[in-house]
């Protein structure tokens, strides 16, 4: 059972599930899925199974760059999608059109995301909320989890995140880091 | 040199060019790039280097989902940038933001895509008419072509595609798949 609160003006805030993590076969393809939900403003990844290899290489660009991101290991993903406190949402080609669906998502002021690879569990979709496809076409959960966020919250803009050292000045053409002064950080 | 447009009311018809790719250490990660850029309307990508495997990968497909998208391996890059008869968008971390890019980016009927991987060579700033980023974070080239894509064109809306045997029919829970008749293949 899922309340939901009217529309409201700020965006929902979101945490990611990644189930069917494969540590051995796919650990760079869920480290984009991690490096995506940071970059576009979700609060911290759950990840099962747990791959501590991986939070350490994104805790290490979250001290670069800033921001509160994390990734914390779930061993038992059933429990974390029914301790959410907010709708579970689950991504997947075979769901109801985001267009159609974007409304009702955001009224919710917590969304829990949940992404799995190619094969995923039957009762992920009875436990989610709604099941929601980004084009209803075989596709990569790191971009449908890319537009829904972007659907949902917009773009961050380009800031330097606390507690970062290093901050990037856009450019037409090059590179351009800003190294943050001691004391800001 | 690019010739701008005015406006229009249709979309920019999408090329993307995959660089730097490696055939041994990451084809899923590009197999997920071009199953975005196909799933989100690109209508082919360029893949330097060769890589014939994947190719045939999404060959597949699109032999079962349908459509027209195709991937074709670039011996050298350069040449298919500047052979490309519209405006080359690079796609970095480093480049001004999307936001404030878009509305230019909408007034090209054809636009080359650059995505790299982690190092990208230092010419394709320079040889790229937009560099753009689509948050100005350490991300995800999939996330990024992902938001591009839908902030560009919109999420196909589901349907069958031409010339395939099967297509999503979406549902709030569960998994429907149709297969076409015979004769409307």
């Amino acid at each position: 059972m899922v309340r939901r609160l009217p529309r409201r003006a700020a965006a929902p805030a979101v945490t990611v599930l990644r189930i069917g993590h494969r540590a051995g076969r796919d650990p760079r393809l869920t480290t984009h899925l991690g490096l995506a939900a940071r970059a576009l403003g979700a609060e911290r990844m759950l990840l099962h199974p747990p791959d501590d290899a991986l939070a350490a290489r994104l805790a290490a660009i979250g001290h670069r760059w800033g921001g509160t991101f994390a990734v914390e290991g779930v061993a038992d993903w059933r429990s974390a999608v029914r301790a959410h406190a907010g709708a579970v949402v689950h991504l997947t080609m075979y769901g109801l059109p985001l267009d159609r669906q974007l409304p009702r998502l955001r009224r919710h002021p917590r969304l829990l995301v949940v992404v799995g690879g190619a094969k995923v569990p039957r009762d992920l979709y009875a436990l989610a909320d709604y099941n929601v496809a980004v084009g209803s076409q075989p596709h990569s959960e790191v971009a449908a989890l890319a537009v829904l966020l972007d659907r949902l919250r917009g773009l961050p803009p380009p800031a330097t995140w606390r507690g970062g050292t290093d901050a990037i000045v856009p450019r037409a053409h090059g590179k351009l880091v800003r190294r943050a002064p001691e004391g800001t950080r």
